[in-house]
């Protein structure tokens, strides 16, 4: 099997199973104040370190969340909200997440107003696309650091300077859940208010992510209820897959999990290169996990169930989308046609060069055969 | 070791366990459109099945949460929002969960009134608390089945018929976390639009709720992003929680069980009468599980870790509270002494007589050496 859909989700590592099995004994409720209470808190304390660690926060600025999703759905209604007296405009690309864009689209019913900032049709933006867009109502900037779809790598550590000079009472959101263990991540140097994470993608497991905001940064909660997670998240924290994303936090080393993933990336691209039926839909500038690239003519679930048939697992953009055609293609001004064919492989540090060679040859098997039945029908 | 703190918390239980194991090897993404995504799905789609059998329901009417507190936080905005053209007035009761008060609380700020029904002294709710509440402007009713404090069985079968001759617009949420599996559940009898339920309250793990939606009931969704759980709930699904709540609910067997715990329960309540000092907070009319007592003059904390030292695990209250005090015990009218100094010892089916009367024994030699200590003092 090769599996080449690791932006989708990864296979949990050997150290995040042992950090949940051990959940499953240690399986105290933190907020008891006994010691099983305690011994689960202990554990929780040491994967915030862990995931602080990661992009150079302190433990204090991480809350634990259920996943990316509500880590952005926090980021910015809690962001917004927090806001909401300064100003009424929000920034963010019209390539984020859903659950970036959707709670901002939902904010206009409670009267703000949200520009989009469109990447070019290489699938880039460019910082002065920003700077055009942020203005002195600001109040809300968010970004993501990779693009899901395409690995197209934003421009994040400009926003604070754009946000400075612009004058805008904003605060700054990135979502660094396709960029974390690929880019190297300090939030100091990027400069950002508040950054989402998400376990699931990185080998630990589905069920829990994190916001990192900054010391003395007030951003409104999301999830109300208990006092957990100092007030700002509600809710018995999920311990085991918290634990386990300690530990693949831990199991961490971009620099060196990069340069093995953009071997095999560079494997891909040339092989892709010698297929001239094949489009590449990401740009150079791009992280080192992701190709998005198109074969007109073929549909890319076609082409995905192509690849199943012969045990390789790819996507057709997102995996949250199920199969809808892809807005981030569509922003980016490609045809519908290309849109429509598009296959993403996302890698892992586990995937090899023979890994890239066996696809390459699948693909070029792939599209004869599609062709020929196609030809037939 | 006598673990008697499962309302807080309960320890995984071994299908639970093998559930997640099996979760940890079938990695997929329940989104993606390939054979490991499918049979993510699969479970999921089993354990929902599970889980809308515990409680009567379709499988369809089964939507995935992050906990009680996150299908808290959805039942009580989500259900608000989607009938503020018919009513601006919300019932729940004063000893609600926090996670069902504050998000009641916060739409305050939206324009809603919130009236809340206090119990008695005895820990009950008389229905005709609700009769007078609820109005022709009602949207929204909410009530625990069983208060995680006290254990009191609130009167959650009436609502349907209060709201109906109210002639009010309302919806009716039942927080249902500390009576799955303990009570008989049908939301068909009890007849409310949501219900809410815990996977680590029955021996799941933490980190997955469940908000039950009646067919053909419309409310908000609270967390936007991709188009998962029928578009009602976005974000990847915690699948290896998921599978363990299915698995805790296909061992559910509330008959027997209750009947198990009733007996320890009854073992303690005698064992509590022999004891002069203790005054029990409980109603009669409680849920088999729950014992809230008090040793006016001795605080929580102190019984709490004398148990703990004894290797007894209870709590003072909700572990969600951290040991702040009761807002229930305080509702139902008791002095700050007597809620100061109340411990609730909560059981599952695993626990015996024996290990009852192994507390009664504990609590009599704490007393005594705790008033020793405080005598010398």
């Amino acid at each position: 099997m090769i599996y080449f859909d690791n932006s989708s989700t990864t296979a949990p590592s050997q150290a995040a199973i042992d950090a949940v099995k051990g959940m499953l004994v240690n399986f105290g409720n933190p907020s008891s104040l006994h010691r099983l209470g305690a011994a689960a808190q202990t554990e929780m304390d040491e994967a915030r370190e862990a995931v602080a660690g990661a992009v150079g926060a302190s433990p204090s600025e991480i809350f634990f969340t259920s996943g990316g999703t509500e880590a952005n759905n926090t980021a910015i209604t809690g962001g917004a909200a927090a806001r909401r007296r300064r100003g009424n405009k929000i920034v963010i690309t019209a390539v984020e997440h859903d659950s970036v864009l959707m709670p901002a689209k939902n904010l206009e019913s409670a009267g703000f107003r949200v520009e989009t900032v469109a990447p070019g049709q290489d699938g880039t933006i460019d910082p002065s696309a920003f700077e055009r867009a942020v203005d002195g109502d600001t109040v809300l900037v968010s970004c993501m650091m990779v693009n899901n779809e395409t690995g197209a790598v934003f421009p994040v550590e400009k926003l604070r300077d754009i946000v400075v000079r612009a004058g805008a009472p904003a605060l700054i959101h990135v979502d660094a859940v396709q960029a974390l263990g690929k880019l190297r991540i300090s939030v100091q140097d990027i400069g950002c208010d508040m950054m989402t994470l998400s376990a699931h993608k990185i080998h630990g497991i589905k069920g829990c992510g994190a916001l990192y905001v900054k010391k003395g940064v007030t951003v409104r909660p999301f999830m109300l209820g208990g006092g957990q997670e100092r007030g700002f998240r509600a809710g018995t924290e999920a311990t085991a897959a918290i634990a386990a994303f300690g530990a693949a936090c831990r199991e961490l080393n971009p620099a060196e999990d990069a340069a093995k993933m953009l071997e095999v990336k560079e494997e891909l691209l040339r092989g892709l290169a010698g297929i001239p039926q094949v489009i590449v839909n990401s740009p150079g500038l791009s992280a080192p996990h992701i190709i998005n690239f198109s074969v007109p003519g073929y549909r890319s679930e076609t082409l995905l169930h192509a690849f199943e048939a012969r045990d390789i697992y790819v996507s057709s953009g997102s995996a949250c989308k199920k199969g809808a055609l892809s807005h981030v293609l569509i922003a980016q001004g490609l045809s519908r046609e290309r849109a429509d064919s598009a296959v993403r492989v996302s890698l892992c540090r586990d995937n090899t060069p023979d890994e890239a060679a066996r696809f390459i040859a699948a693909l070029k098997e792939i599209i004869s055969t599609v062709a020929h039945v196609r030809a037939r029908s």
